[in-house]
């Protein structure tokens, strides 16, 4: 080790990487490799013409302020825009609590900066979403799992979790959960678990940070737009801190998420971002003030649950035809991204080198677990593939999971394929 | 205090903004308020029209990716063509070893957060960027002045700050240094200072972290591009990490700065990078590639060295006009920035009071201090006013620094005002 890696410090010493983020490195240049391993949006979704027009008119010089460094809080008509958006969610809140953010990622970051010493306790849902437990881990935050039910978090193991933790004579700083199309389950909270959450917040006196940048991409078929409803909506007393993006539904270069809290926390987080980046993108920002005044993000949110209904389809039911008998997974009610359970004693981390040799990939489930459970699980996004590119990938999947099982072709071929 | 404010971090509960941020919101909103604050670029010299044309190229649809997420290392083919650029520079490099940043700001970040842990000591010059010491602070750094002289920073002091700091058992991490034209004093290091930088770096086994956001930006009647050499263009054993910013150049929107560090130092950043905000905007990347391959940076540097050499000489002759007598400054041979010190006893803080009333803002010179001196100080920032609103800025500053050091307006007015 030369001197200067010695000087690393603790925590960059212990840097690791994100396993979707080298998944996504692994399949760049690989034109026939099939990635259902980051979550990526379909960019035929994107609304090309509309941002062409809109960047038309921005680039004017009309506004100096365009292409000039921003407020570190974010741009305030977009900002403005927001308001009244959120509170058709049901969230009522102030301009002065919202913060614009580099991704909902940054927000992230932010959050557990602002709040997590080393040491203490952050609560996620097992499993949950990689780069949150990258940046707890960042901050040196040590991570404990509740286990998921089918309507999402397990009050009782909450409870338990957290008396142990307590008992310990540790400080548990807050819940990360992402309750609408979790990440990487699919799964939904109940509402009920919804309103109890904010019950256990209040008693036990711990924050909730709710991610939330798939609730807009629910799948009409099997979900109403009142399940969604976020936890934030029924928070009186500053409880939750809210996280949504545009990122999953405009486009992810735009790098415009938002963060809602009382006034305190964002004035925090205002600096915190300060020293992080000073500003967001004043074009982005402006790109994405456009987008919602004229009218595109709502004329997109019906385009997209479709699309993604439909990829969903696309994705389980070939799944259904070549591995119903090697593989367990629920349909996701909206978001990304589809949750397979393989049979135990199957590491899915091992299986991706047949996988990538067969010019597929996914993503191993152990890394979104804090309990290092997980092995046999992994994730695939169905979001950015085509219909007939997710039906090619799902066949050469198939015969790289049942080589691995040990198990022969299905017996019966889906009409079709 | 909340139980939710009791639950801040250790650093979340320190958190203070920075000056300069905080002088831009005053000046938000004002239109006859004259600005000397914040280091914004004019943006009448932005390439509006070419940046319309390339934004209109790029959003055609061609490729998907321009709207998808990248790379967290960044967009492949700006970094490819960032290289020659620093090898022009003298600076040899490989792709490998260059990261790309939402600005210069997440680089500080990035590279406090790989090696500082709480306590760690940080070396700064006196005065420095109060951005770097923003993010410096966040770590749990402690920072530690070295005195400037004319050519830079004080050897002699920066040899006896270390061996007191390694004397009290601190370990220290980096040395922060702005060679070319320093924010906040207008500065610029020596050469035969910068080669015995790097001496001292190979003897003390300690980092440089050379942040170069000002270097194209040499005013051609007092500064030879030679004069500008990074000290990174010396350095044969990885012992200098080189921050590169468009923010100054291009634009502030486009988020677009890029780190030089060994492969395993650029490795981890990268890990870093994916906590704190994934990857930067695609589309901005894009942009400034284009901007780079179209010549249109290059068409632009010799535009930006007359232009803001024009305002330094207005600003630089305003002041001689009106505050000889009561203000020593050295007009800078580069950048941003004229920096005024006036007489002791008189705190440019209290001052601004004065200022805002009088309809003109600057940034006062004690957050640029990690020492607690600096009271007697301010930053002029000639950069982003006309040459009409520098002359009439600085005429509502002479009045309000001579009312405040009792001095009546001075004997001789100038020509032509």
């Amino acid at each position: 080790m030369t001197w200067q890696e010695a000087s690393f410090s603790r925590m960059g010493a212990q840097l690791t990487g994100s396993a979707i983020r080298q998944m996504g490195i692994l399949a760049a240049g690989r034109p026939d490799l099939i990635s259902f391993a980051p979550g990526y949006p379909d960019p035929s979704t994107f609304a090309w013409q509309a941002y062409r027009d809109i960047a038309d008119d921005l680039l004017r010089g009309g506004h100096e302020d365009t292409l000039q460094y921003g407020q570190t809080r974010g741009y305030a008509p977009l900002i403005e825009a927001v308001v009244p958006r959120l509170r058709a969610q049901g969230i009522t809140c102030t301009s002065d609590e919202v913060l614009l953010t580099t991704g909902s990622q940054q927000a992230v970051d932010l959050v557990t900066r602002l709040f997590v010493d080393p040491g203490d306790v952050v609560l996620v849902e097992l499993p949950t979403f990689t780069g949150a437990i990258a940046a707890f881990r960042s901050s040196g935050a040590r991570l404990v799992g509740v286990r998921q039910e089918a309507d999402g978090l397990d009050l009782a193991h909450l409870d338990a979790v957290l008396a142990a933790e307590r008992a310990a004579g540790r400080r548990v700083k807050f819940l990360y959960v992402i309750p609408n199309f979790q990440n990487p389950t699919g799964g939904i909270l109940s509402l009920a678990k919804r309103r109890a959450l904010l019950d256990w917040s209040a008693r036990e006196q711990v924050l909730i940070v709710e991610d939330d940048p798939y609730g807009d991409l629910w799948f009409p078929d099997v979900t109403r737009l009142d399940e969604t409803r976020p936890i934030k909506a029924d928070d009186a007393d500053g409880r939750v801190i809210y996280l949504q993006s545009t990122s999953k539904t405009l486009a992810p270069t735009f790098r415009t998420a938002w963060v809602v809290a009382p006034t305190a926390v964002i004035a925090r987080l205002d600096v915190a971002k300060q020293s992080a980046d000073l500003c967001s993108s004043s074009l982005d920002q402006r790109i994405v003030h456009q987008a919602i005044v004229r009218g595109v993000l709502d004329r997109q949110l019906p385009l997209l649950r479709e699309t993604y209904a439909r990829k969903r389809d696309v994705m389980s039911r070939a799944l259904s035809a070549q591995c119903a008998d090697v593989a367990h997974w629920t349909p996701p009610r909206g978001g990304f991204f589809l949750w397979v359970v393989l049979p135990e004693g199957i590491d899915t981390r091992a299986l991706l080198r047949a996988a990538i040799e067969a010019q597929v990939i996914y993503v191993a489930g152990a890394p979104f677990y804090v309990d290092g459970t997980g092995a046999n699980a992994l994730r695939l996004a169905f979001s950015a593939a085509s219909a007939s590119r997710i039906e090619e990938g799902i066949g050469r999947l198939a015969g790289v999971v049942r080589a691995a099982v040990g198990a022969s072709a299905p017996s019966v071929p889906q009409a079709g394929r």
